[in-house]
């Protein structure tokens, strides 16, 4: 017979769904308190998505970015970590529902469940244009960038050979204008002397944005910047620019068409099913929409973070689906709890504080907004460095990272530059015209 | 319509199959002669075999044992390296036939494909017991040691915790005995307080011999020191032992069986379809039987070397499948196409030199044989980490191996404990009895 997990222990359980930036920081908020953390993922490891985007252009290798949870954790007594796939939550009984394994009962629940990419109603361009949240998206990606170059010096037709050495980024946020000058670095300097047939340094990059302007979130004279910096680099920018298909040819815009041999989607996201798990009222993105202390409505011990969660700051703007405001919120929430479960008073309600804005276009060029204070170039570009590397988890990984962007700064490599699980039919073939 | 490549060039035409240690050895032989060569690969990595299991054991990153084979090769400007599928050789012709690509014209052709995981007629067993010969082998098995782990902190049957926390390793050579003292560091140390409701030093690890003893190749003493180690470390070693069955669920021996949650096979190869392809006399493992120039016999434009070909040392044994043998012989064949084209006098017939064997237990363990000379213990895995560093590629990743051996010696930890690629059916599910 099948019980319920951890029903018969004495302390609170709280259960956390989710350990990107809000779980994990919701757990250890919570390390001197008398509960029982339990933290649920369908991972092992915890993703530094910010830097992602350097898996994804075989600047790092995925260990370097992704940790295993449980570790991060160990030191944390009161914290166990499943590695488990939720499939809902039962809030009338106060359980989360696992995928072929028993429920797990909580007192307080967190649900940290993050976005994936939304692709405004056109799942079926997934395929051909994958986004960027998981390790698996990033070698992914990696693949298919590499491959293109792979193919085009064995394919003879000049038009294919164009077509595979056409590279489109569809979204022009941090993450699109960041994928875009990492893949100019690439073709014209990491792979430049690489190749006898075809010429990398010919590679089309194209990015695409549908509002006026890159970095719509940044003010007007850095955005201004980094679209100069990607020219300078040779990226095409085009704006006010809409896709209208994609497929695996290429993107058909409002405008014309561009055939492609990699499409990268960096356009939307969408919530996880956190609110169609709980029942709860959403935006238009899927994001629960949370009481001023992040708790569900009607639901006072159930809380939902981050990505999955609408939240606004005094001045009615959204919290952007970034680190900081994760992180704020799940130490927010685990200190709330914390006092609950104490009987101390309670915190006011949550208040996103913004940091600022910042990313990197590459080689000595990036853009940080820090309200009054505004960076670019090669100023920016070491701030960036800094405030990543310090972000990032355990001093092994520093040590690294800053290693391995020391090293690619002055060799202009990329250490990571592998192709695997190659699945049969994208192999390498200059006759494919798939 | 379809051309041949390269045909209409004046050089003599070299193509080399397959970017192991033979085939870039070969490539690099050739460097100042007066040819174009042409590497093939079906990977766009070279990938440094000896330290794989490091990968499958979560110590290093992919990225750090395999290196894009072009890049390796950009400074050679008589040297394109083609990722592609070779299917078959048309001997009469001269050419490299591909999958979905033009075909391959050659004057020589030196094949150089390696071998793969022999199951002694049982390829049914592949899926329950993978070996490890590539990347993507490593990973596999990585990931099927990290979810042992993550699934048993799931389960609540103690007998099917106790499979899933069993690891049997099928071959007492030094693959098997690397991996399991790996596995046996993992459990006992890298992991020993990462969980809470299992404890992992309580894995059972089996390392399973059909001969008399493990390290076969080694001295007596040697092959003694490595059983004791094992002990020491808490690994079962079950020699004279013969595998009957794998399936998921365990191994059958010719004495009982064993439950287990992870099979790893590490017990005999087979060469790549070389021989197929060339319509050649092979050995019962399918390695071509060469001429003492390792030429094909009836055919002295095409060559096969490395774990491809049966070759033999002056004393009738044969050259065991390791990279000192294969580096050899593509060094041997660069230079003796070097020489004929040149009209050169050619070189006396290849002999294999055997250098002496080594393998690391654990921490502070391993053993060296150099014929007269035997090393053990701390000073034999001092002498092991050397030459690996050594014969790494690029100072580049020296460094980074080297840091991550010392940092992980220090803290006895493993920096790539991912899981990732996760088939559906794999993931983790107490209730799964598959």
């Amino acid at each position: 017979m099948k019980g319920v997990s951890a029903i018969a222990t004495a302390r609170p359980q709280v259960v956390i769904v989710g350990a990107g930036f809000g779980g994990l920081e919701a757990a250890k908020a919570l390390r001197r308190a008398l509960v029982d953390v339990t933290v649920i993922d369908r991972q092992n490891h915890h993703c530094f998505q910010p830097l992602l985007y350097q898996v994804a252009t075989a600047a790092l290798s995925p260990a370097e970015v992704a940790w295993p949870i449980r570790h991060m954790l160990r030191e944390q007594q009161n914290a166990t970590v499943l590695m488990a796939e939720v499939v809902g939550v039962d809030t009338a009984k106060r359980r989360v529902i696992l995928d072929r394994a028993d429920p797990i009962a909580y007192d307080q629940l967190i649900v940290a469940t993050g976005a994936t990419h939304s692709y405004f109603g056109h799942d079926e361009w997934a395929e051909a244009a994958p986004g960027l949240k998981r390790i698996e998206d990033a070698t992914r990606i990696r693949r298919s960038i590499l491959l293109g170059f792979e193919r085009a010096e064995l394919e003879h037709d000049q038009a294919e050979r164009q077509r595979l050495l056409t590279f489109v980024i569809v979204g022009g946020g941090a993450t699109g204008v960041e994928m875009a000058g990492a893949i100019a670095e690439i073709a014209r300097q990491t792979l430049a002397r690489d190749f006898r047939r075809i010429d990398p340094r010919t590679a089309r990059i194209v990015l695409l944005e549908a509002g006026p302007r890159v970095m719509p979130a940044l003010p007007q004279d850095l955005s201004d910047y980094a679209e100069r910096a990607l020219a300078r680099m040779g990226v095409e920018v085009k704006t006010s620019c809409r896709v209208t298909n994609c497929d695996k040819r290429g993107v058909d815009l409002d405008r014309g068409r561009i055939d492609a041999g990699t499409i990268i989607w960096a356009a939307g996201v969408v919530a996880s099913p956190a609110a169609r798990w709980l029942g709860a009222e959403h935006d238009r993105a899927g994001r629960v929409l949370v009481r001023p202390d992040l708790s569900l409505p009607g639901h006072p011990e159930v809380f939902v973070i981050g990505d999955a969660a609408a939240v606004f700051d005094e001045k009615g703007r959204q919290a952007p689906g970034m680190a900081p405001g994760a992180k704020q919120m799940g130490r927010y929430v685990g200190k709330l709890i914390a006092a609950r479960l104490a009987g101390d008073s309670l915190p006011p309600p949550f208040r996103y504080k913004h940091p600022g804005d910042l990313a990197t276009i590459g080689r000595r060029a990036a853009v940080v907004n820090l309200g009054r204070v505004h960076l670019k170039g090669f100023i920016g570009w070491l701030f960036w460095s800094l405030v990543h590397i310090y972000f990032l988890i355990g001093l092994r990984y520093r040590f690294l990272v800053a290693f391995t962007w020391l090293w690619d700064f002055i060799t202009f490599q990329r250490g990571a530059r592998l192709i695997t699980e190659v699945p049969p039919q994208q192999r390498p073939s200059a006759t494919d015209k798939r």
